[in-house]
């Protein structure tokens, strides 16, 4: 086993994802997960607290494409600065399709990954609205829009999961969003 | 100990909120709410298939709820269904503030319990746009209005945590879901 392992975090990756895919998440080990990467236990658990973090890891970087889209366009409309989040977030997954596709696979089938993966989308939520909150927009509007489209996104997600590669996850996310105007009591919108 | 225990239900429930808060969620065991609660450890699993339960366990009757407000009204205008639907939650929750308030502590000090919520939540939002799509509401529509609606009244329910028992949920939500036009890519309605 080579000491030395380039990208070792994504062959990690990589090797969890087809472990799980044969086996189910529940048996696979760290350990099991390393050999098939070639890199030793250590180094699993130097890139990923646990075998959960294999699959939510990703966090951090998904925070940055969030914070990176919202800082290139003015805060307010809001619509526009939470579009712009959403709409980056989605070019970010596009041509991730397989693998993401694999991973929700997986985390369908285990309850606990649901809930986690419904807590991490929650936090990005929070993690936007304070961002936004924190250049000027109303707390209390940034925390219900930012928690409602994320709610969507994950709804556009699954859709484009269904639809296939070579859709557009950026144009379900669009068309998902502006369904919302039917949750508005205003007769005119409908 | 009472072989024939009436409200074992509930006074699990309450001895299970009790020991939560004094002891936190992890240390207490099925057996010390029993025993607080005066009912035999087989009238526990009987009632709550585990300690989580407990927390939890309240889901088919908030259904019923929501699907007799939903019942009442007529499905289109969608927002006023919606809307219909999450004004029962909150008057049905407005006379438990006390109890909610100490169960969501003890969600809030416990990440897995926190994952449950979401998921406990987020099968309301389908529940209820199932019942909208039975009666003739478009699919797609229902399904991200419903998902939006719900994490309105997460924020909704916390703001009213907050703000005390003499703050009516009712009102919060109607606000919060009011405050959803923000999200809205059309400059009239800002």
């Amino acid at each position: 086993m080579a000491r030395w392992a380039p990208d070792s975090r994504g062959r990690l990756q990589t090797a969890a994802l087809e472990l799980f895919s044969e086996h189910g998440y529940e048996p696979v080990t760290a350990t099991a997960i390393a050999e098939r990467a070639g890199v030793t236990e250590r180094t699993f658990y130097r890139q990923f607290g646990d075998k959960r973090e294999i699959l939510f890891g990703d966090g951090t970087r998904i925070l940055d494409v969030i914070t990176t889209a919202v800082d290139a366009v003015p805060v307010e409309p809001l619509a526009g600065a939470v579009g712009a989040a959403l709409h980056a977030l989605a070019l970010d997954m596009q041509p991730r399709y397989d693998r993401l596709a694999v991973r929700a696979a997986i985390i369908a089938a285990t309850p606990e990954l649901q809930e986690r993966e419904l807590r991490k989308m929650a936090s990005w939520a929070t993690a936007l609205a304070s961002y936004l909150t924190g250049r000027g927009t109303d707390p209390a509007t940034a925390e219900v829009c930012t928690a409602a489209a994320m709610a969507v996104f994950r709804i556009a997600f699954q859709r484009w999961l269904a639809a296939g590669p070579d859709s557009s996850l950026a144009d379900l996310v669009a068309e998902s969003l502006s369904s919302l105007a039917a949750l508005l009591p205003d007769p005119g919108r409908r």
